[in-house]
């Protein structure tokens, strides 16, 4: 055996020892479950004007952009996408990426350097956490939604710049960032906060940065997703015109990689307009956050997202099997994917499942939640 | 000002007096010039099967995935775009992302690690660079083609496993790799040989690695991208079973991200049979390549770019200009953004441009390059 292969196999072999081996379990067109673990939100992916916004963007754009975005590949499309999601979101400006993953690498990158001071909150995301990497700044972590270390991290910024790195509303536990007050503290220390809304944007109207009057300050950035709520693909940047222009200039992730598909494009942008002219979208998202959350005894999120903590490991594990045997699926997670340590589901409360399939859903739920929690 | 305008424009005003500020123009649907640079070698991303792919899949699967590919973001439609990819390009198997700069982020990040050693070519793209810096291996970057210099890399390696990062066909210089020699070196050093396809997949057929008989070999790693020969977006892993489980179990960008769009993954499949059914595109990028090569006194590239060397950076920025006054479009590379700091045009031989518009698309360079060059 070489090297590789060696190394390889004991790579396997650890995963299967501890239980952590992931597969890839291809499902079919119409799913046999309902779906309460994706992040379709407002079940926009399969609404038939945003389907047909796809379809119409591939044959009138193409089904690709064909170029970087700073060669051919910037479309009109992208341009209007862009307009409109910045207008949405209460922001001067609005720059989009192939994935929302590229918008944080690309942000948090572009902005960051060896000269600045990174402070993230513990439970950011996996994109954050790798573009600090990519920055090369210097980083802060700082415990889960705590002000006051934020504000002792940034008092010892010194002359660097700096960047404080959250999210509206995490997505494992589902709860929502101090944002007002962190907003203050970045203020005050002339450093700049980075709110990933792909969680926010849409489940929360035009986000939870806007809704609290904070879009289209200087000091507070947003990154954004158009494959959750707005059940495509892609990510996007929104925020001072200086920080866009910043990006297209120094963006790696942005630079080098083809622009965004057109069909992704076209159907985000048909999304967009869904939730601006369909408030009751959002609304169904709260109502039935609100009735789950009180069925099984837990607080209700900030999200779409109700985190339902179970006693251990094998408690989750096996409420996540009973409920996919009633044709139900949910999310489960155990240490080490928890922020936090503790076991749970993840149930997605989404706009999109018909009334009688989230009706069955919850009785469900409350069964496997009582019989396992 | 705060400290973060400051910073802003002052990176603004060092890009300007630079003369590297760098501008976003939109296109219509419909181009007013002949695009020869951008990526869409085939003119697949057009094709009416490519389109109607794109807008069946939206129709059948959604406009997004929905999720993470390990949560419930796999479709059936990405497990049949990973077979087929990995059944062309000779490979065991395949695993799709949403970029391809994802490809690569993921393979090199997955398989380096601080225990790794990467040994990179000098001209490697960027998504490479930056995956070295998220895998936290140690790098060392050796000249251009230089297979002596790979070996004395990976003499120095010892114990620790080492990856040797290409590119099949080079972007900007459009030079192809010692692939053949490259992998005997690395098989004698029981490295990893990871070979970016990007511009060879679908332009050289089942690409340069198949080409050469290196596909299927388990130290041949290729990464590859679904938006340049296959116009649409996203890209690929293709190789051993291991490293796809691996990567699955590993690979951020991977594991973080939402599964590919499925108008995007139904393009691409559509755009593979495509390319297996047609073999005259590629031939006719060969054909035009020879042809446009001699008319310009120049070396033919090994894909689908031709790299013409122009005696200056300006006189590089005035034939372009003279071309797109003329109604072509071409890239145009300068220092710093040229690997050799040589300034060049650098010209897309597609096979999707009508034979009338090219034979005059020829004929204005060879005026511009007589002119300029």
């Amino acid at each position: 055996m070489s090297r590789w292969a060696d190394w390889l196999a004991a790579e396997a072999a650890s995963r299967e020892a501890a239980g952590l081996r992931r597969t890839l379990r291809p499902r079919p067109a119409e799913g046999a479950t309902t779906d309460l673990a994706g992040n379709d939100y407002l079940g926009l992916s399969r609404d038939p004007a945003v389907v047909a916004a796809a379809a119409a963007a591939a044959q009138r754009w193409g089904a690709g952009a064909g170029a970087s975005r700073l060669v051919t590949g910037t479309l009109e499309l992208h341009a209007q996408l862009e307009r409109e999601l910045a207008a949405y979101a209460g922001q001067p400006a609005g720059l989009v990426f192939s994935t929302g993953y590229h918008a944080n690498l690309a942000a948090v990158a572009a902005l960051g350097g060896r000269d600045a001071l990174v402070v993230s909150d513990a439970h950011v995301h996996a994109s954050m956490v790798d573009a600090v990497r990519l920055s090369r700044a210097a980083l802060e972590v700082v415990p889960h939604n705590d002000v006051d270390a934020v504000a002792a991290a940034l008092d010892r910024a010194g002359d660097r710049r700096a960047l404080v790195l959250v999210e509206s509303v995490y997505s494992v536990l589902g709860d929502e960032a101090p944002l007002p007050a962190l907003a203050a503290v970045v203020a005050e220390h002339d450093a700049l906060l980075v709110v990933d809304e792909a969680h926010g944007l849409g489940v929360r109207g035009a986000g939870v940065v806007a809704s609290l009057g904070l879009a289209g300050l200087p000091h507070v950035l947003v990154t954004a997703t158009l494959s959750k709520a707005l059940g495509s693909q892609g990510g996007a940047v929104l925020g001072p015109d200086a920080v866009v222009e910043h990006l297209v200039n120094r963006a790696r992730p942005f630079i080098y990689d083809t622009g965004l598909a057109p069909p992704a494009a076209g159907a985000a942008l048909e999304a967009l307009r869904q939730v601006r002219a369909r408030p009751e979208l959002a609304d169904t998202v709260r109502d039935r956050m609100a009735d789950l959350a009180a069925a099984l005894g837990v607080p209700p999120s900030a999200g779409a997202v109700l985190s339902v903590p179970m006693p251990s490991p094998r408690a989750a594990v096996a409420a996540q099997a009973a409920a996919l045997a009633q044709g139900v699926t949910v999310g489960c997670f155990r240490p080490p994917s928890v922020p936090d340590g503790i076991s749970r589901l993840r149930v997605t409360v989404g706009a999109g499942v018909p009334g009688a399939d989230w009706d069955r859903a919850v009785d469900v739920l409350i069964a496997v939640v009582k019989e396992h929690g």
